[in-house]
């Protein structure tokens, strides 16, 4: 048998979760994968925050391309490369996993045969929820303001339906160079569902050193503070502030367990 | 001036998310404060998974005592202790944190000075998401099925805005034996909403030896196999199973980032 056309060992592919801002929230999993990995794909901020290793190989790219940069990877792991490809936050939750099984599924039949671990990471609702205490203490929902993919009309029925049951919602990408009204058509939409004393939180950049959270109301909100790098929550009627008047302490928000029927009904 | 009244220099509270399972998915900062801790508090299995430290208190309890363990947790602060309150998951979701600030808002003025952190963790919805392939990769909505604190209205209401704006649903708590029939009472209410081919997973025990992962349809479903181990997911439209078709690989489900206008319109 000849081995011309012998395929190569197939390497891996692990997309790991790199949680928010600097790498306190990086899990024992993901270090072992970046750790092993002979080359790391991913946007190139996320790829700079990790330490250079002797040897591994460095493939950045664009925001812009995810499914081109899933591409990559799966290549590279068929051709025998242990392939980590590095994602913001949890990369389930709207960023690099779904990409890269939309890039399976419409890619080539080996794809299919390769071995592929998702490692979940802390994303910006949950460190943002523990900046502020515990927003996210009862049910909650989370949308994606962006309307690349989705039209605004499918933003709009999920962003309703999730404001008049009373879930705690909140939405990633509120605002973008390309459309910055979203942000405005979403709270006009909410000041019709919910009350003006409806508490409203800002979460930029939680984790980074420009870290500012802002705690106003639906009725004062302006909208205007936020930007691609803010995670908007709209609080739920069991949504509480814990007042603290103590210098350099910031007040706590939280959301109680207990929901009265009241809360959901007309 | 007497000494005889003087309080004690406070310690701190840190409440810390130890992910599902074992301990792949800890994060750095989890690891820092269960390090740094002089007493650690929790629900029985969650303090035994974690190996014992000279000197470290260890102050076990039961699960059904959320409030009264937060107390615990927060005199030990104030009387000098740095205290970690460990919680499985993710402190912020259907666990720990919310009973910690109920109880600091119920509880002693001095509570509210204390230094306390929420270090999130890995979720059972985000372990099993990447189990999965990325389940979650469009919106979605996270419900507890326990009616211990919330009346199975307001549990109803918001199942059923959720899967009329094609949401994808992740079910917390979804059976007890003390109420074991609420999961049958959701799947009747999912039954006149959505239609019988829409994927539902079983994900139990993600990340333990007893892991097992069944993928059916809304029309096809057992909910006998479900038990408080388990995260149930109702798919959205946009939801779709890969088939690979090899000895010992399972199949990978994940959600569309894209979602046409048909997908919400009655």
């Amino acid at each position: 048998m000849s081995n011309d056309n012998a395929s190569p060992t197939p390497g891996w592919l692990k997309i790991v979760g790199l949680g928010p801002g600097d790498l306190e929230y990086l899990t024992l999993s993901a270090m072992e994968a970046l750790g092993e990995a002979t080359d790391l794909v991913g946007y190139g901020p996320y790829v700079e925050r990790l330490p250079i290793r002797e040897g591994q190989e460095r493939h950045v790219s664009d925001n812009r391309v995810e499914v081109k940069r899933a591409r990559e990877a799966l290549d590279l792991a068929v051709s025998g490369r242990n392939v980590a490809v590095v994602s913001g936050g949890d990369p389930g939750i709207f960023a690099m996993a779904a990409a890269l099984f939309e890039a399976i599924e419409a890619g080539e039949p080996v794809y299919k045969s390769l071995d592929i671990e998702v490692i979940p990471g802390i994303s910006a609702i949950q460190a943002a929820s523990a900046r502020l205490g515990a927003i996210i203490g009862g049910d909650f929902a989370v949308i994606s303001l962006s309307d690349n993919l989705k039209p605004w009309s499918v933003v709009a029925t999920r962003l309703e339906a999730a404001a008049a049951a009373d879930f705690v919602i909140a939405l990633y990408n509120p605002a973008s160079k390309a459309r910055p009204d979203r942000i405005r058509d979403a709270f006009a939409l909410l000041n019709r569902v919910k009350p003006p004393e409806t508490l409203i939180i800002f979460a930029r950049a939680i984790g980074r050193p420009d870290e500012r959270v802002t705690i106003t109301t639906l009725g004062e909100a302006d909208v205007s503070v936020v930007d691609m790098a803010t995670l908007v929550f709209i609080a739920s009627t069991q949504t509480r502030v814990i007042e603290r008047d103590l210098e350099g302490k910031p007040n706590w928000v939280y959301t109680r367990r207990s929901v009265p029927i009241e809360a959901v009904e007309p």
